[in-house]
């Protein structure tokens, strides 16, 4: 029987909602997920490989994967470009795995656009309070800057319409099982699969 | 916030393939699904239990249930009329908690019709050859009447298209884990939750 191709996952939600945290502790479940690397413009860090944390562009390559649609989505924040980019994703679900991409709101909508088949999954905090004090418990925000993402929040709360699936993230490893369950179930779907079984009705 | 309703979760698939076995096994994990019990005519046999096994009922009784629309499906096989009354799940489901029913394919494709909103799950065979060995391993039926049900079958997988998700029972514990992770992922649907979390996007 022909490899199923591999499904392409987007975890997005609020900023503080614990995408990163979620994500983390999905690598270490034992799974066959491939995790997306992004490509940015900006200088490596102390201890940032190329290919792993991201795919470190100069300007000029940046643009011109813009201009050639060679990523999914991208954005610019300060003067650096940060995107991700549509052959690492292509190559690997014609593989036959899975992908995830963990982005904010904007990208994961931009990726909507031009990869609706995607499964799009967003994490939801347990409520808008809780929001807060995790976005506080960081210690590193100004009061002023945390009602602010909380004003954009609840507009990204919004745009939850826009996903397939709704992933409340009360307890990490909660969140983790739920989110492997839609992986699990989405390679169930009866789209996903009736060319495949109308071959084997065939045969005996 | 106030409890969801409760899924129809609809296990079907050719005979042989294996539906009561992993219903079975789906009883021994823990998980709050509820099962359906039938409703039939047909004498109770040594140690079955009205209200466990099956809902006993007398012809005239049956029938007005059918007349008055309070099956979500039913058959009549020899002198007996078999079927799954409506009430108890309606009843269930409104508690919050999912039921599952496990019936034929052409009970299944019944209740589609009156309930359309359920899960439809089909379980199949890995194989053709496969189903056939399940079908002469049981030791009950002649040659005759596996090529019957084996012509059946086949047809059965072309009415595959009427349900949502196709769960290969290759290993009974893992159609368990597949059908768990669809009970999970249908609750995380956007369409389920996305007016619970409006509520919530509303209040800080």
């Amino acid at each position: 029987m022909k490899k199923d191709r591999g499904l392409l996952i987007v975890l997005s939600g609020p900023s503080g909602v614990g995408k990163g945290t979620v994500c983390a502790a999905l690598r270490n479940h034992d799974t066959d997920i491939q995790y997306s690397v992004s490509a940015t413009t900006r200088n490596p860090r102390e201890g940032e490989v190329d290919g792993v944390n991201y795919f470190f562009k100069p300007k000029e390559e940046f643009e011109a994967m813009i201009k050639n649609n060679r990523l999914l989505e991208w954005a610019k924040y300060v003067d650096n470009y940060y995107g991700t980019p549509r052959d690492y994703v292509e190559e690997t679900l014609a593989q036959g795995k899975d992908v995830i991409l963990e982005i904010e709101v904007q990208g994961a909508l931009q990726v909507r656009e031009s990869f609706s088949e995607g499964v799009f999954i967003f994490l939801m905090p347990p409520s808008l309070k809780e929001l807060r004090s995790r976005l506080q418990g960081r210690g590193t925000e100004t009061k002023d800057l945390i009602d602010s993402r909380m004003t954009v929040a609840k507009e990204e709360i919004e745009m939850m319409n826009k996903y397939d699936y709704v992933v409340e993230n009360d307890e990490v490893e909660l969140a983790v099982e739920r989110i492997k369950s839609i992986v699990t179930a989405e390679h169930c779907k009866k789209e996903r699969l009736i060319e495949k079984y109308k071959e084997l009705a065939e045969v005996e």
